[in-house]
């Protein structure tokens, strides 16, 4: 079944006559171009594409039959009404769709305007066979750029010159910059050593604390020194697709605590990956993980009130369902793949924190990723 | 007068009871901290900060008083509703609030919403001495990105490569990621070369291919060769502040076609950087210098429907009002920081693309990003 078949059965099912699609995610997702467009998925007719820029690739990509030029948003509430659906049940990305956008909509149409963002975010959390092949260049490209990171850590280097080499390796690798996440604002990793490691970020907690306070978060230009552990979480998006993931290195001769905690979170993420995950509760999976953990419960995925989830679904966005969170009721199924990402965050003392982009499959649980570890 | 105090008098003046600030820029601006917050302006009574991210560090970077820890939303809403605004007149940004956002406040509160936009616009339009200051270091950053651009350009590299070593030197320089527009889905800057240089971009119209369809602007595989025209069109984030910046360079033996597009445009951009542009129409200087591109005219920032503005003002965000184009009837002020990118766009033949950030002063008009041009 093609994707529009799979969008038009859920559409089916509850009972949408309509959507306006306005995010390149899910329109590339339906469509196959990511060029600017809004795209129109009528229940009960053929949808139709209106691309603004650039028209001629656009359509030259899509493998949706009708495309017309886009001028306005206007074109589209014109179609909406020659359908005789602006009475409509119509579904728009609430998460997506900004105020003054969803107010021409509303003011132009009589619709019953419902949240589509589930939707997609249910198909698209199983991922077809093209999905994966993009998924795994991806992560060959994340694993370059950790190599790269490696290589880079000496004292006296600023986290900015480690953020610069580890850009460069990801441009070289082909990706383009990670997915926007709507309270960043702008696109990040993570980089982040010293007490930056247990300075509460904006989002998420183990953010870094950026080079100005414009900018509260990733590498600033904190130097580098002999006994400093450092965290790179970073993220490459290789043919729209991502890959999330991190290590942790130590600078100089580690610690014995160092190495204890090192170990044990090392043991934590095997635990999850050398599982077969699928029909398995996500919360189960969850709490199970925390007791793993063991007397440093309170530091797991963050402290205080500053806490974090143990994963994340990965596609298309870097962050997307489903996440992997103590009260999560879904079952793993065959064909998600999902960053895990667990981490000890201790004020006062540092983080360990690693991640790993893995593939879900009926009879194992494939790791995408596959930087090394340390023998301790 | 303070940044706060002209929020309030246009609140006066437009009969805004209260504000709600979502977006970081906004909140940065009117706080001075970019922490995860909401932050809320009443007209009668004291600023609050609703802190979700670090708390501590948004309380020490703040200048407002007020300042508490965010749950959720709801803790804004019960803080209006005590201070009686909930029927009132409130301000939201409506290009940035969300449909699901904006749907539980309309149902919380039984107030009449206008967009604060503008409002936020129009005050940031000026910028003040310490904006100019990081304006300045934005501006510097960028330079240093286009004389590693220029040292780099050989036959054999890819545009994927230069991208590389582009980005490695704007990290190098405390440079965060360039701020995102909306329909980019992801910071971007413009990269192209050859028949890149004329392929319709999403946004804008020079905008480079992408390495996949997915993500379709920017770098891509494209091998440089000799004869080839090359452009990028960076922008560097420092404390917040961008610079916007454009240079256009030939690999090899240059034509002599190539010189004398090269002139024209140099001479176009020279002839806004040498008046004193305060108090001008800022329509009347697009006619102005669409006339002075003479015969070429028809290639003046794009060709048939793909056409963009003369510049921007450039600030928090990377493009901000005012936006240089034909029917604006807006004056030019004292304070303002613009992006002049005068271009040819030749479909089949190539593009020559400058940029320079500027400063108007009452007395001149000051280049910030000063790369050097080719004496031809």
């Amino acid at each position: 079944m093609n994707r529009l078949q799979k969008i038009k059965n859920e559409m089916s099912q509850q009972q949408i006559d309509c959507i306006i699609l306005f995010s390149s995610r899910n329109i590339y997702y339906t469509s196959g171009t990511a060029q600017f467009s809004i795209c129109l998925i009528p229940l009960d007719s053929d949808p139709k594409m209106f691309i603004k820029r650039n028209f001629d690739r656009g359509k030259s990509e899509t493998w949706i039959k009708d495309v017309v030029q886009l001028n306005t948003t206007r074109d589209v509430i014109e179609e909406i009404k020659a359908r005789k659906l602006d009475k409509a049940k119509i579904g728009i990305e609430m998460n997506y769709v900004r105020v003054n956008q969803y107010l021409k909509l509303e003011k132009a149409l009589n619709a019953e305007f419902v949240d589509v963002n589930p939707l997609f975010s249910h198909l698209r959390m199983i991922k077809d066979k093209s999905e994966i092949e993009s998924l795994k260049k991806a992560a060959k490209a994340v694993v370059n750029v950790q190599k790269v990171c490696r290589e880079t850590l000496r004292p006296g280097i600023t986290e900015l010159e480690v953020a610069a080499e580890v850009s460069r390796e990801a441009k070289l690798n082909g990706s383009w910059s990670p997915a926007t996440n709507f309270y960043w604002d702008a696109n990040g990793f993570v980089l982040a050593s010293g007490e930056n490691l247990y300075t509460p970020g904006d989002y998420p907690i183990l953010s870094g604390v950026g080079a100005s306070k414009a900018t509260p978060r990733s590498a600033s230009n904190r130097i580098l020194e002999e006994g400093d552990i450092f965290v790179l979480d970073f993220a490459t998006n290789v043919d729209g697709y991502h890959a999330d993931h991190a290590r942790t290195y130590f600078i100089g001769k580690p610690t014995e605590k160092y190495k204890e905690l090192y170990k044990l979170v090392h043991r934590v993420l095997k635990t999850i990956e050398n599982q077969i995950l699928v029909k398995k509760e996500i919360g189960v999976l969850f709490k199970e993980i925390k007791q793993e953990v063991g007397k440093y419960q309170e530091y797991f995925q963050g402290f205080n009130g500053y806490r974090q989830g143990l994963g994340h679904g990965v596609g298309l966005e870097l962050d997307e369902p489903p996440g992997i969170v103590e009260n999560n009721k879904q079952k793993f199924q065959v064909g998600m793949v999902i960053a895990f990402e667990p981490k000890l965050i201790i004020p006062g003392w540092g983080a360990i924190d690693f991640e790993d982009t893995v593939h879900l499959r009926s009879d194992s649980t494939e790791v995408l990723t596959n930087s090394p570890f340390e023998n301790y």
